[in-house]
């Protein structure tokens, strides 16, 4: 058995039956996890927010395996006993999954994919199919298919099990029960948090629509999957879209944008440049090898090299990253006032020589609290506003939770629920301008 | 007022009329230390323990100013009066030397240290004193001779108020109050922790042998204070004593100290190349902000550029730290055994073609729970074996902790506690050999 | 100093200037407080329920204290300066109110009172009034006038400050922030919990349509407002409305009842059966001595000897209460569903020999979570001094929760709030039919 | 599946396969134990403490239940094959056993005890014996002969399993496991916890001279052993031994005694005057209804009535009770120095005009933290069967902790640890002698 200490569930523990779990951890990529933090620049809000994705992703194994064990217990409906047979079945492909999940991320994922346009999500896939890898090595060393099969519940594509699926991204999935209550932590924001051991206890699965679908018990559950649901709400408020993270990664954009431009590089790490240039995408899997060498480690590197470089945007960018020169955020309606505003801001970046367009920003982002935008069907996961949603693909299915009775009968969270109910159609959305707030103090202002 | 949420304190909060602690806060200097974790290369055991020194020197100054606040209601023994009002008159001070009192930490610190022989402490002072640094412009535009002063505390060399010196350095002081909580929670270790309200509402302060020291309610204080010394034991036992921890830390000291006999750099870091070579240093101060530059990522990514280097040594030792391929530690008894072990294993590493001085290091530290080493009167604090201790300086004073009856007569801790005498003089002490477990798995044993 | 340990407040502490809080506490009427418990018959659902009104009595004391002292740093709109100078002038009357609000509660309150319509809080201000009461006398030793003073505050009529008045009875006071804290933490009910540190933070007090209110600050307090809200929401559904409890508590009444109808008696008891008989009324200021002999202990001593009395009714009742035989409790709608539903029930009960007024019992009761008033099925409002209602006073100023600007612009709290606009007109309602399980099970049948 | 909320362990939940326990739970015997204080009058030195016996005994049965359950996982050593089948052979009638093992508890035990030299464990074995007790009759309902096993292992004679006996009865058993954790919660006392999924994770069984023993693993389990030894030891200084709480329980004891002198009685509690007398025990299985009578309720109203009672000391103890007027307790070596003391406050007594038998009392009590034994001032043993070590029984293989290695090979704990040696043979002690305060105010003293 090995085990694990945590701040958030305590101990974490695999018995020597789960021994392919040790030895996935132990790989160079899962390692990498521990030189990524979970929430990019997260901490410069919330200063002891700097837990990695590594713990995380611990975490969320760890939350899967003690769901598959409670679903042992979870009444028999109608057609339950045959999911819960079948989660049970698919324990370890389930297990693997939970923990390799955000194998594909790189360092300040939004930032880095709002400019390479090339979603961490199919790097995981790329990085577990990959025969190069160690993770690959390992899955294929405990079962043959292994890999291919553990690749496919991370793209929500596996069609053996679709309860497996959900149980790693729905609405009420392990991943987020783990990072909702790691966040709530570890930011100490105070509002975010709910009963974890109520919610594994009252979990239950059920069919809608010929769908699995993970849900709640309907007597017991209402209320926890309420909690659950503003405890969501909540973390989008106050520290998702908190203002100064928010203008912090909007300036490690800008200032991966300019490197771009200028072809700045760090020495020794092509991948980085290659990424940047656009020539390191998933389809080269050959390359997997240098997308593998990014971490929050080589960035801040860069961003140290580059707070010396002779571009005074790139230059300026740097610095204010590393000393949290922070540009300011301004809430304002959508519109002409907007508008005006951005134009007199850009007015003054004219005056003080920098070039408007990265001095000014419009920030906009929105998720929901109950249909937030982390999950589609087509498996992509954005943080903001998914892309899926702008393509139109149909993601009902995933986006509700459903409360069961006792003999397997849905019914939709939010029609029970008059709290969900006003929580569920209303966005979490922001509407900022970004600019220097150092603009205001200096003399310069007219 | 300006505030920050926290998950071992909860809210951290600075009143308006605090104003410089914001501005110090705000600092390049400070701002530094949130790429520095505080436990270097803890987290590799206890995967939670990612914090940073930002967030332990944002709670020290917090504990400071709870501490001050408190001891308006101190009781009043015959001495107590003045000494009360002093603590309070230098209140200022006080939290400033409590938020920069790591200002000088560099990355992995001990294990850099025991390369350059560059202590942080003196880093830390430097940096106060260095009219380059914003810390140092910050603090003289609050007073002019402030920054002095807070040096002076750091140093435990300010006389206006021997009080003010050991509120943050002795043995009952609020930086170990601080990390001891933070530490605890963060490996979710589950020994040390203690009540830090009580605490706190039994703290006091008096006069031994006419020096004033930091102690606590004799009656009320003593159970509390043996949960504090036994906190602190388990901490040194199981976290910063850890098996695996000690070994990487071992391993970047002789990574290190390859990259020093190769010449090995990091392009465009002259700092890392200058301290590992030993023309930087303290003396130096124009060469300060070289120093400046270093932090965890710096380090990690020389690391993972000498992962490519053709340097056999230089390389497997980045591999194995980047991808946790750690040292075996086995406990011995130091002696003949020891001997005997080692040289059977450096019999190995020849037959490996590895040089046994880098594969086979006898790893030895030793820590007082009672009288730890973290402190010593001539104020230098080295996480195991002070330099101060073999250099015979007298220790007696700030190595003891006090109980005050309510006429400010004190009795020390370990005449009244059975415990703590038990505690007292056992050190908790490790005596190693780390070797590559890989030789025992590999087809090569002999 | 004198100091409790408290599961919820870990520490509470008072100054020996806060002396007379000491004293009050000693007295035989507070002491009396350690014999009712908080939740009346509230443990027979959540068994870890079992704390007294003297212990939330002193959280409450120690939370009006902490308020106070963290006026001293409520940020200053216009009106707000004197209102923070009032609060602070009436410390010592208003820490006394908080500890003295609950003393005139009898075991089973709402119970009780169904009863005798003779409400908890009329005693309350008669024990603090009548100058043969222990309390009467410290609150008189200290200040001549003080327990009229105190008095007037209970009863909401305190005129030279209406801002400690709402302290102490308001939408946002500090008995509701004990007692939601306190219910929910020994309940372990896991839904109703806030983050009182922050809620203590963000606290304000400011001037609506000339009344003072206290509130929270516009845009830090919206979030905890919320919390704080839906903790209630969730205790009156989870814990004050639960089906056990309240038929429970239905059955202590009907008990209750038809002791009065039959004249039983607990010898040397004199005061429960004037109480019963109608005799003893708070009017008797000279037998408020009988009403204090009243608690938990007699009651239940009651029910021990009336488990043995010859009247079939009466003896049932008592058996079921002592060995948690409870009613079953059935959620309808009102209308002709329900009479139906009596009517069978009620027919059922005849078949049976019993008499059903007593044994199929309609309980009804409703509370809103944002304008709160725990109903209880006689019509009492617990949280508040209903008696204000019913005298005709304005309430609409206490029920509402402000949040104020920088400025002392208070804004109304549902009108921020989407998530309280959707609870505010919302009532936890009740509507129940109760009768005893067993008849389902037995033989009898038809 | 029943569950239950708890503070302490949260969820207590019962599986529909534990059927039995719901039964038990709902016997009118098992009701009784919640009118009956856990710490007797505890809640006089520590407000929150007022838990009764009934949800510690829900959290016995559910510390068994989990420690049970996670046995499957418990590493094999050279014979713990066969414990581990044992233990969970007897699943069902452990965990009765552990809900029951309270069950003969009286109120205020120790007190009526130190009257009556009844022993309560005796009322338990023969409340679950007896064919007239609700208990009984459920425990035979499941299986004939379950009540006598039952019996059997809260007597610790089961053969067919001692590990089983130990589980609930040993240096590291289930009972002292809650106790301790919910004792420390609801006293607040913050010293007294420890880490409960650890404990649980390391626990381990195996064979010290062919007896069965529950212990730790040797490596992981050191640490845990020595928190949870400290934990007891700081509960019995600060909570058990508590100078408050123990005069309140010599008072009672006093109270009763005088009550039995007089023959004073409660009308239609003919159990309490009975046991007083010494006309009820065990012997007389026929008059168990009777002692089933009494609970914290009855005894509080007798004392109510008694403060009322012509005899002044009756009535003088009783009002000091009710209204917490409790002697004072001066902490005295025992010899010549005691013996003066009490020599002048009983001529102080005499002055007085009251008994001094009654008013000056040698309190003495003794506990070790390691070999603990709860000795009330009468002399009986709480946490064991003290019945045991008067019949002479060899408890020396109950009264050590061991460490099992990974072939089952037992370390003594105190043999391992240095801590746990300093805490072996070190009593907590008190030698004090009580008085009334008031003395010491009035105008009489010479």
């Amino acid at each position: 058995m090995k085990s694990f200490r945590d701040p958030v569930h305590n101990l974490i523990a695999f018995e020597d039956s789960d021994r392919f779990v040790i030895d996935l951890i132990n790989t160079a990529e899962f390692q990498r996890l521990r030189r990524i933090r979970q929430l990019g620049m997260g901490n410069i809000a919330y200063p002891g927010a700097e837990h990695s994705r590594f713990v995380h992703s611990l975490g969320v194994a760890h939350m899967m395996r003690r769901v598959l064990d409670a679903s042992a217990d979870w009444q028999d409906g109608r057609h339950n006993g045959a999911l819960r047979a079948e989660v049970r079945a698919y324990r370890n492909l389930a297990i693997a999954a939970a923990l390799l999940h955000d194998i594909g991320h790189g360092p300040f994922s939004h930032a880095l994919e709002g400019v390479t346009s090339e979603r961490h999500e199919l790097w995981t896939t790329a990085i577990i199919r990959s025969p190069m890898t160690e993770v690959h090595q390992v899955l294929e060393g405990y079962e043959s298919g292994f890999a291919e099969q553990v690749a496919q519940i991370v793209e929500k594509r596996f069609e053996p099990s679709r309860a497996v699926v959900k149980l790693l991204s729905s609405q009420l999935d392990t991943d987020r029960i783990d990072y909702l209550l790691r966040d709530a932590l570890m930011t100490g924001a105070g509002y975010g948090t709910f009963d974890v051991e109520w919610l594994i206890h009252v979990m239950r699965i059920g069919e809608v629509a010929g769908e699995p679908e993970v849900g709640l018990d309907l007597h017991k559950g209402q209320s926890i999957a309420e909690d659950y649901i503003m405890c969501r709400y909540y973390m989008y408020l106050h520290v998702y879209f908190h203002k100064t993270t928010r203008a912090a990664e909007v300036m490690v954009e800008k200032l991966l944008q300019r490197a771009r431009m200028l072809g700045a590089y760090l020495p020794g790490f092509s991948g980085l440049n290659a990424l940047l240039e656009g020539s390191l995408d998933t389809a080269a899997s050959a390359r997997t090898a240098e997308y593998l060498e990014l971490d929050d480690a080589v960035l801040w590197t860069a961003i140290h090299l580059w707070s010396r470089n002779p571009d005074d945007v790139l230059r300026d960018f740097a610095q204010r990253l590393l000393n949290r020169r922070v540009f300011r955020g301004v809430d304002v309606k959508d519109g002409p006032h907007r508008l005006r505003l951005m134009e007199a801001l850009e007015h003054k970046a004219r005056l003080h020589g920098v070039p408007p367009a990265f001095y000014v920003v419009h920030d906009t982002a929105a998720s929901h609290a109950y249909q937030d935008a982390y999950v589609s069907p087509s498996g992509w996961d954005d943080g903001d506003m998914a892309a899926a949603t702008a393509e139109g693909i149909d993601r009902r299915g995933s986006e509700q939770i459903y409360l069961f009775d006792e003999r397997g009968r849905p019914y939709e969270l939010s029609e029970q629920s008059f709290i969900v109910k006003a929580v569920r159609d209303r966005k979490v959305k922001i509407e900022r301008v970004l600019y220097p707030e150092d603009w205001l103090r200096d003399g310069t202002s007219e």
